[in-house]
């Protein structure tokens, strides 16, 4: 261990007994988001396992830990404290982590990842591997079983897609939120639909039932009240759950809301399309195989009206190879897979050597 | 005077020469914004005067008004202040104030309006006739002569229309903000040259100039810098700034801010034809005359492309009743025009009893 960074944090070491050498040895995967960080502990080898008997140790879960939204400091006490507890429930200390694999929101930049990389390096011994990514990593890989090949359209609140190809090449669309155009996500959903709703009030648009819906669920009198209920709280996240009503009146057959969940669709595509194209994915012939990987509220959670399917069906018409995946494992397995896999990349590179 | 609420901003009255029976009644106009607040005191009478040779005594200036943006107490200060000012500098008591029409921001419901009466009661005399109004309302007002009719188009950092029949019938659209589908705005054209630069990037839209030239204005060296810059600092007016680069680019003649700026015209004219209809203020032979009054930055400042005058197009080719005004005095003098023509038409109501 290089230093003892933060005593409170790993002291459980110090009173767990004594590790033979044939103490398992683990791998850490961790999906860092803006609302929740989940940390995942496997113990290693993990190989030719059905995602039903993965050898999963422990998991915890602790708060943000996006820099940009709670700063440096926050973010990596809550990482660093979110990591400890997996390994205190798993019954490992630091010295039995082959390779970490943290996924967090928030890093666009290499700046960003050397920048967590050189803190995590005085956390961990110096054979741990270690490796920083976007979250929407984490996404791909659990869907497939870790590895880094394929494209991620994620669309919760906002969106953002990823793609990878198989010799490492990397390429994302959208995901720049509101302001820039992620029109496809669930704040984009629901800032049309009370855009639709005020347009019908003053006379601007067609009539809708997104107009009593929304009232009704806010508490409010009057679309006039709309403006006062919006600019009081910025939070992104607080008008994207208006979502299921937009789903609920297109599924009543609302014209206008059919209308907007149909633009968020070919939003959502394009940004599928931008990636596949710009990494050649579908091949030359616009055929290969590649698979497509989708999570996240807005893609999942719908009823009748299934935006999730209809961005499927639009892929899928253009890009026949494309293999639709709606993960049943949670990012942060996939994190830990995707960590197990660039730890076999590395034995296997050693080898050839 | 009922209360002396505020000694030292009233302190001046104590020290003028006692005023005769003979000195000059007047009026105060005011036009209060987000941006700044700006007073305008006139001598009565005012009549058939042409816009050069208005009575204006005295003009004075000071902060945000708007008590959704500082609260109320500072908002009523500045107001308080800036009426003072105005009266000091025209050697006139409040005694000598005949009407006072306050036009401002964020007044949009019988509420404001009653709360902000009950304080300026306390502050002038009971003959004092006082009239409270958003400040679109002295908009118009400015561009016909203080009378209450026609429809006002604003478009600045945000857009919002206004019109009035002359039997007291009034009606808006838009002013919801960008969340609720201001799009017309400045703030909405420069969110769209934003997000057409970051689609460009990502290839999910064509390649525009506007590239080049907005991380030019920004000192930027890539559109990946875009998210931190468009975030960093959440003002409107920050974004709106950059409607000059989408008007050169256009003017220049790139498609994708072209497209930018015909879409805005029609949003903007999407607008007034709401009021125009829902008033009937062009007759139900869609031909009948009445004043189309036009201010802000986006109307007004630009060369070739010129966003005023396509959307004077579209409304006269709709309404050919419509008479475009683009006012030559500022909205205070409006304010002020309005205060006068309330005072004669009180007048013609006592004289008619």
């Amino acid at each position: 261990m290089k230093k003892q960074r933060n005593g409170e944090t790993w002291k459980f070491e110090i009173e767990m007994p004594v590790q033979r050498d044939s103490s398992p040895e683990v791998v850490l995967g961790i999906d860092g988001g803006t609302t929740s960080t989940v940390c995942i502990c496997m113990s290693l080898p993990i190989s030719d396992q059905t995602l039903d008997s993965l050898p999963v140790l422990a998991r915890s879960v602790a708060g943000c830990s996006n820099h940009n939204s709670v700063g440096e400091t926050v973010a990596r006490e809550t990482l660093e404290q979110v990591m400890a507890e997996a390994l205190m429930k798993s019954g490992a200390k630091r010295s039995a982590v082959c390779v970490v694999c943290l996924a967090l929101s928030g890093v666009n930049h290499p700046t960003d990842q050397e920048r967590i990389l050189n803190w995590l390096r005085d956390i961990f011994p110096s054979h741990t591997k270690l490796f920083v990514q976007n979250d929407a990593v984490a996404a791909l890989a659990s869907g497939t079983m870790g590895k880094l090949h394929g494209c991620v359209l994620i669309a919760g609140t906002g969106t953002i897609c990823y793609g990878f190809t198989e010799d490492g090449r990397e390429a994302r669309a959208a995901g720049a939120g509101p302001v820039l155009g992620d029109w496809g996500s669930g704040y984009g959903i629901a800032a049309q639909a009370l855009t639709a709703v005020v347009k019908a009030h003053d006379g601007r648009g067609p009539q809708t039932m997104l107009t009593s819906d929304i009232l009704l669920t806010l508490g409010l009198s009057s679309p006039d009240e709309l403006i006062g209920w919006t600019y009081a709280d910025p939070s992104w996240a607080r008008i994207a759950a208006l979502v299921p009503v937009v789903v609920s009146c297109a599924e009543a057959g609302d014209e206008v809301s059919n209308k907007i969940l149909l633009d968020s669709v070919q939003e959502l595509a394009a940004s599928v399309k931008a990636v596949v194209q710009r990494l050649g994915l579908c091949g030359e012939d616009r055929k290969s195989s590649f698979p497509f990987v989708m999570v996240g509220g807005v893609i999942e959670n719908n009823k009748k009206w299934d935006i999730g399917k209809e961005v499927i069906n639009c892929i899928t018409e253009e890009y026949p190879g494309a293999c639709p995946i709606r993960p049943k494992v949670e990012p942060a397995v996939g994190a830990a897979l995707l960590a197990w896999n660039y730890l076999m990349k590395e034995s296997e590179g050693n080898l050839r050597r």
